[in-house]
């Protein structure tokens, strides 16, 4: 079967708030990097995964993405999936 | 000053364990989603940042990456930076 590489993406919906990317903001600035003006963070997931074609492999990520990788509450998520090389 | 969008993605280095990802690769499992072979989990920070031009704001988020964003001794990152539209 082949391999797939995929890679997911989540953040923060713009209405929630980010403290950590805050505080990380303010650490920019006593760093003396000037001119952030918004910071966020989220998780970026990469996975190797095997199926028997392009959109069960999909299909597999957009799963766990929706049950596993991200809380729909408070976040949104993009994927990303190419064969392996 | 024009704006810019940058993206730091920040993952573990492929020698350091990732126990959470490794939790979450089994409980991919446990949900039935078959075929993955690897997953890790690592950071994706957004940034919005206003620089005199591209290349200075390039240096600046190469900056933060170094400094603040990463752990070089555990974590890569790379960047992509664009004007904001």
């Amino acid at each position: 079967m082949p391999n797939y590489q995929a890679n997911v993406s989540v953040r923060l919906r713009p209405s929630v708030l980010d403290p950590a990317g805050e505080a990380t903001r303010a650490a920019a600035k006593r760093l003396g990097v000037d001119g952030i003006k918004k910071l966020r963070i989220g998780k970026s997931v990469s996975l190797e995964l095997v199926a028997p074609n392009e959109s069960e492999a999909r299909k597999r990520v957009e799963l766990l993405a929706d049950r596993l990788l991200a809380n729909p509450v408070i976040e949104d998520w993009t994927m990303e999936l190419k064969p392996a090389p």
